[in-house]
């Protein structure tokens, strides 16, 4: 522990999420730094990942998402804390930054340490009137407060969700909670981007169970307007939607024009670049948050990525750094690697990703696999088993673990931050295959949904047998379908040959050995050992269906 | 894949876990093999680990707890299954095992690969009387339907369990869900001998809130029958229980007898010796399961770990390498290292660890350190969030991770498992510090409680500030009670100088910057905060006492 390091001023732009969290730890390892921290919001800090959840009364109490207060800061920490305060300029040479309050006055104070987290802002699309009375992002607390206040003037029966993505996501299942009918609209062709397709479609499948109207791959043309209060949205194709009410969650872009006018690095991402301990290009001025570009752990490349938790841990990473007045090493951790590990519950549902999903790994031709399983959160012959779809993504040849995604009911988190730890470390699916994990049947099974993807995964680097897509050529293959009589009439395969899997030791002499062959089944469990068993006897060519029929169904 | 490997006869002993685990991978990997399960027992497999919970109804149906038939093995994976076969010797020369059935008719059948799966049994105490009618262990099938039979027909009112590991406590649950009144006799001072003694507390309390009697540190001295029947369990101390059924789950040992006559390698834990794949000290005899050693990950060391996962894990290794003609190590993986993670569920919490506890770094010696931290399993703010009790334990200098124990009502197995992922690749606090997990209100807090278990260990490494114990001697430190009004009205410490940490930054002077001191609050938190503004001042040592109140409460 560092004795009496100098005296220093450290000044901190931005209170949400990684500033406050940046200042807290500042003054932990430094008691005699003046801080301040300059919020150009009225609140220093709020719990911007509960709003949503306020928006439907999920959380009751709009003071529950007032994390901390400035006399808190002050009383506790002696963080002397300037809300209404914007930052409108940096003066690097004399080391001073400049602003104006919220109610026009100018301010200018001086820094020895400077640590930005000025955040994100939300994308506004071309249709988005700044001052319609009931059009909004949901992205701070003000723009919560004025969603809630439209509600109460004026009732509504019918919204429409702009974008669906995370945010956009949870407030559509919270205005439905409130029973109201919602429309989601969604320019791309799946919801949830981290997810690859297949994945998000049961997510899609949950929201039409939950009575939401999806346009799928839907552009905006216009909104109607009436004395300043949108009444419809127009769809590129030519479909109306009457609505209430419009909440855009089209992405955020990071807020760096302070930083760009500095004349900090921005990156080729767009973020601005720092280093391991969050410096930016001039080494007195952090930057943390959404604002700033990652290191991308699985890409090895920066990359930005807006999400709570890392935001906060750069936060604690810049403060202890700024606060010490040597750079000494061993008290300050660095900021490390980020795989955008994300998760969001959309109704009965858990849905996440960790690492790469194959869309990225195409985008940066990586030769990759995947292997997708069925299986219950915890032992099946326990009650309250629920399904869980697991898909683990692996380089070609040497198994390296590139990300997984998790849609279920239970237990998807789990699962996702047990594969972003395989993630830290760079494991394979050798390694995932050998985690002790923890059993007993409220929890999870001998063969935890996790080892089972990887033995999938295995089985299919080792070619016993290799797994096949859908969307892979399967006409003129052998498809043996071993499923079950019941199965089988709920979800037809035409083309198939069918031999249950119990009758398949007997009967295989039936299917020619000489054919290019796959099996299926529901998940691919039995679809496996079909295959296994064919290939033993001879069949030249043999694989197994990823997934089975529950991933075509969808 | 390897082609057509020579056939050849595998024969697996015992078919519970590992033994059922292994022929069916053995079938995978080889069409031809020829391969057979003999079992003793009436069912070639079963769910153990559910039997407790058939026994409070809470899996209703018995039929749940089988898994697989003889006849879906025979029609699935063409493997044979013999039950009622119990394995009398093996002739390793002339590669033969031979056994007796149920009915008394001798057999033999030659092997060129045996896999021995014989697993373990309860330790008998010497008060178990083997022909009594209300004295149980709970270790097999047989067992449960014995304690069933007994249940329905003389009413029991008390019963008494002995042995307070993770089948004693499943057990405790389930009676008491029965509406029976239930007494845990421990000869050990505490419940469950993974956790540490202030962990384990958290437990007793459950027990105790759910009208369970304890008696731990208690050695039975007597059973008193009337016509085999017990009627009462009396103590050391003299104390008389009075009861109307006994289940004693006084721990396992491996069943090693036909291993140690045929020869085999016993290694000096008392389980059978093997390599990597599951071999023995004869390479065409394979063992798994309970009755053999793992290599312990953290200990680096030979194991008895008699859990289910391990020896899930191990019959898949041993099935694929024996039936495999030659060894083609890219086509079979390996055991890999286990670290003993486990978990039990207790009425509303559970309770669990991986690696080493302070006990077992104290008997190998290792210079360890611990933090232990509360928080909730997901955001604070977000409703539903319950406490959760995180303990890290760590070498000293460098920060290696050793284990981990977790006390809860949600999100202990999340955080275990990802403990034992850290440990699999014999991480660091820091590695722990720099996760990148899946954040959503719902699903965790920005800070993960792993985090937070970091971050504190962190502290402490770098002796900002370092953490002390209760069993430390604080006599003569000053010490800073930063609690609130309330809290220390529900908890006095005497001797201690009360400042509430919200005025410490104005009344540390109050305090003495010479004499060393140790601050308290009720988690560890608002201490460590403490702790760091009173060293910033110059106060020559202060420490930070680990976990705080909620540990010295309990």
């Amino acid at each position: 522990m560092t004795s009496n390091p100098e005296e220093q001023k450290i000044v901190v732009v931005g209170g949400v999420a990684g500033g406050a969290t940046a200042a807290a730890r500042a003054r932990r390892v430094n008691a005699q730094a003046e801080i301040t921290i300059l919020e150009k919001g009225s609140a220093v800090s709020f719990a911007n990942c509960g709003l949503p959840y306020h928006l439907g009364g999920e959380i009751e109490q709009r003071g529950q998402l007032l994390v901390a207060t400035a006399e808190l800061f002050w009383n506790r920490f002696r963080i002397s804390v300037r809300t209404k305060h914007e930052v409108k300029s940096i003066d690097r040479e004399q080391k001073t930054v400049t602003g104006r309050t919220a109610d026009g006055t100018t301010f200018s104070l001086p820094y020895d340490r400077l640590i930005l987290s000025t955040g994100s802002e939300p994308v506004r699309p071309p249709f988005f009137e700044p001052n319609s009375r009931n059009v909004f992002h949901l992205w701070t607390l003000d723009d919560m407060d004025h969603i809630m206040a439209a509600m109460r003037d004026r009732p509504v029966q019918r919204a429409t969700v702009v974008g669906a993505g995370f945010v956009g996501l949870e407030v559509v299942e919270q205005l439905v909670h409130r029973g109201v009918e919602v429309t989601l609209v969604e320019r791309n062709p799946q919801v949830l981007g981290p997810l690859d397709r297949e994945m998000a479609r049961m997510i899609e499948d949950e929201l039409r169970r939950n009575g939401v109207a999806m346009h799928l791959g839907g552009a905006i043309k216009s909104l109607t307007y009436e004395d300043n209060i949108a009444t419809a949205v127009s769809l590129g194709d030519g479909t109306c939607i009457p609505t209430d009410l419009v909440i855009v969650g089209a992405g955020v872009r990071p807020r760096t024009q302070l930083a760009l006018e500095a004349g900090l690095t921005i990156g080729s991402t767009g973020g601005v670049q720092v280093n391991e301990f969050m410096q930016t290009s001039d080494p007195n001025i952090y930057a943390v948050g959404d604002m700033v570009e990652y290191h991308h752990g699985v890409l090895n490349k920066p990359m930005r990525i807006p999400l709570a938790a890392p935001a906060n841990r750069a936060g604690r990473v810049a403060g202890a750094h700024a606060a010490l007045a040597k750079n000494v090493k061993d008290e300050t951790s660095s900021m490390g690697s980020v795989f955008g590990t994300c998760i969001v519950r959309v109704f009965g549902l858990a849905a996440g990703s960790t690492g790469l999903n194959e869309k990225a790994c195409r985008a940066a031709k990586i030769e990759h696999r995947a292997a997708t399983i069925q299986a219950t959160h915890h032992a099946s012959y326990f009650p309250g088993a629920k399904n869980l779809t697991l898909k683990v993504i692996y380089r070609a040849g040497d198994g390296k673990l590139l990300g997984a995604q998790a849609v279920g009911a239970e237990g998807c988190d789990k699962r996702l931050d047990v594969i972003a730890t395989v993630l830290h470390f760079g494991g394979t699916i050798e390694d995932l295959s050998k985690l002790d994990l923890a059993y007993a049947p409220p929890f999870g099974s001998a063969k935890d949904p996790l080892h089972m993807a990887a033995f999938v995964a295995e089985n299919d680097l080792h070619h016993l047998p290799a797994l096949t897509e859908f969307d892979s050529e399967l006409d003129g293959m052998q498809i043996v379908d071993v499923r079950n009589a019941s199965e089988i009439a709920q979800l037809p395969l035409a083309g198939a040959h069918w031999i249950p899997i119990d009758e398949l030791a007997q009967r295989w002499t039936e299917l020619d050995p000489q054919r290019p062959t796959v099996t299926v089944c529901h998940s691919g469990k039995r679809a496996h050992i079909a295959a296994c068993w064919l290939h033993g006897q001879g069949f030249a060519n043999v694989k197994n269906l990823n997934g089975g029929m529950s991933m075509r169904s969808r």
